[in-house]
């Protein structure tokens, strides 16, 4: 095994956020699980939701690229591997993830659909509230896997939400094999409960073929993996199954098992909770940073408090102050 | 006079603001001067600095559309006549003034140049400096102009801004003469002092021919315009010119002048400035609306200071509180 070139190289959906402010009555009135990720399944369905969207604010998003972002801005070396269409929001997102110093090169994708959007209405408790239009995202073909780029990757990472469309799915696949056969580890965030929903058997099947090596989950999403209702059961049958299991608690903090060895952190205090979009996304670049750098589980999971507590202070789910900075604090 | 329709209506440039981080040295890197607006005139020069250009979160703006953005957001009625691109940032534009409530039909102009852009890069003292790409903006025509719309606005309101491109300076001629002819006031705002240098005799020249009615300058743009050292000296000769004179002094407050009437504010105290994009188009907000509801100097003033400090706060130059809210408590 040569030494790695990056630390993470990550692939997932390649969106643009557009954020507004909306109250909890308009999430009823739309008809979505609030808190939750819905998709769009046609540029209409996003078109005239987002005519009933209050004023927005656009910023580069993706679930692992936003992870990537936020390892590169704490130093790490990340790739990401994701698909947008020639338009404007497919340069802004672009533009951003290298900007924060992540090597982008998948090749655009010329024609319809668009790059992804992303309609986050955010209610005044902070909770976000997501519908994707899935767009170019959708089409990421197994072709555009740059082999020897996830080979010299220490860690490959995988969303699951990219798992709802078929193409990426089976590029994801593709990927998992080609980090195996690099001797590399494989992430994998189960990204939403409803994610699980739809693909729980799969993502059962990759864990217990030992194909993930380090899991991220929040607590819904574990019980929903685990299918039980207690976290304290869930945590010890997933984590018998992965070298590596990352529970986050919103308010309560996260959790860390791996090979018996137990890690709690409580969540950082912040003065107030604007937007918790990319929330479980920092705390899994936080967390993998501190594991590139070979810290303890308990010092990772603090980098990933930290660096969720600095997402979720403003709009949107990159990061805006200097993290590298927040993580020097940590010694 | 038959009563109107609309309590403001403006014509500007209609961007879309590409805000990032930036440090001091950044700015002399590359040869702006800082807390200015300058013109970038090829896709090209625009697309070089956005590559040099930290990672951004993008905001509907544009000086006039701010100003009408924010009085719409206090509960006034406003319209606005712009130009932009059939595009995915044209699109943002129109969504984002359409959701605060304004009143916007121009019709897209098809094919290059694409929507503007302004490359907003804000320094760690909050202040910003624009590099703006005007795209389709530059090609608003007069016959773009809705009469009955001009005719039916209180207040027609122009930006300094849109006198650099040859087509929108017609267009804005034009609707003077309109709003003159239905017997409505004009606003100008002088936009930036590098734009009085080019164009400062036009300015003057409109002013003396009585055609502005409310005139808004910050403290170095009036100098500027009366080609004089002192803030008082300029005072004085610019008011005795026109109606309302309103001149902002950042962290030394504002003041308005109107038939020897002279009232002033202290700056709205404020946590930290964050970011000064808009902070005058929103003083120019909250002060029109005040003058539409029948305030006094003063009090149009105070709301003035307070739409501007909200804008500070955050990065963008459009509302992202309760402005009504925040007026209702003036009294």
């Amino acid at each position: 095994m040569t030494a790695p070139v990056h630390d993470v190289v990550a692939i997932g959906n390649a969106i643009v956020d557009i954020l507004a402010q909306a109250e909890d009555s308009f999430i009823e009135e739309i008809g979505v699980a609030k808190g939750s990720m819905q998709l769009m399944f046609s540029p209409e369905e996003a078109d005239a939701l987002y005519a009933r969207m209050g004023p927005g604010r656009e910023v580069s998003g993706g679930s692992a690229a936003n992870t990537v972002a936020g390892i590169a801005a704490l130093g790490g070396r990340c790739a990401f591997i994701g698909q947008v269409a020639d338009d404007q929001l497919g340069q802004v997102f672009a533009h951003d993830l290298r900007a924060t110093g992540v090597d982008f090169a998948t090749e655009v994708r010329a024609g319809q659909p668009t790059t992804a959007r992303c309609l986050i209405f955010v209610t005044p408790d902070g909770q976000r509230t997501m519908n994707t239009f899935l767009g170019a995202s959708q089409f990421l073909p197994e072709k555009a896997l740059d082999r020897d780029l996830i080979a010299g990757g220490a860690i490959l990472y995988l969303e699951g939400y990219l798992w709802d469309p078929e193409e990426p799915r089976q590029a994801m696949r593709a990927a998992i094999e080609i980090a195996r056969n690099a001797q590399r580890k494989v992430a994998f965030t189960l990204s939403d409960v409803f994610c699980i929903s739809r693909h729980g058997d799969d993502f059962r099947k990759l864990i217990a073929e030992g194909l993930v090596d380090i899991l991220f989950a929040n607590e819904n999403e574990l019980l929903a993996l685990a299918e039980l209702d207690d976290c304290e059961d869930a945590i010890a049958k997933i984590a018998a199954q992965v070298p590596v299991l990352v529970v986050t608690r919103s308010e309560k903090g996260a959790v860390a098992i791996s090979n018996g060895e137990r890690a709690t952190v409580p969540a950082e205090p912040i003065d107030k909770v604007v937007d918790t979009t990319g929330a479980g996304d920092l705390f899994a670049a936080g967390f993998l940073h501190g594991q590139a750098q070979g810290w303890s589980l308990e010092k990772s999971l603090k980098l990933g408090a930290v660096c969720a507590a600095e997402i979720i202070s403003h709009y949107g789910a990159r990061p805006e102050v200097d993290l590298k900075a927040l993580a020097a604090k940590l010694g």
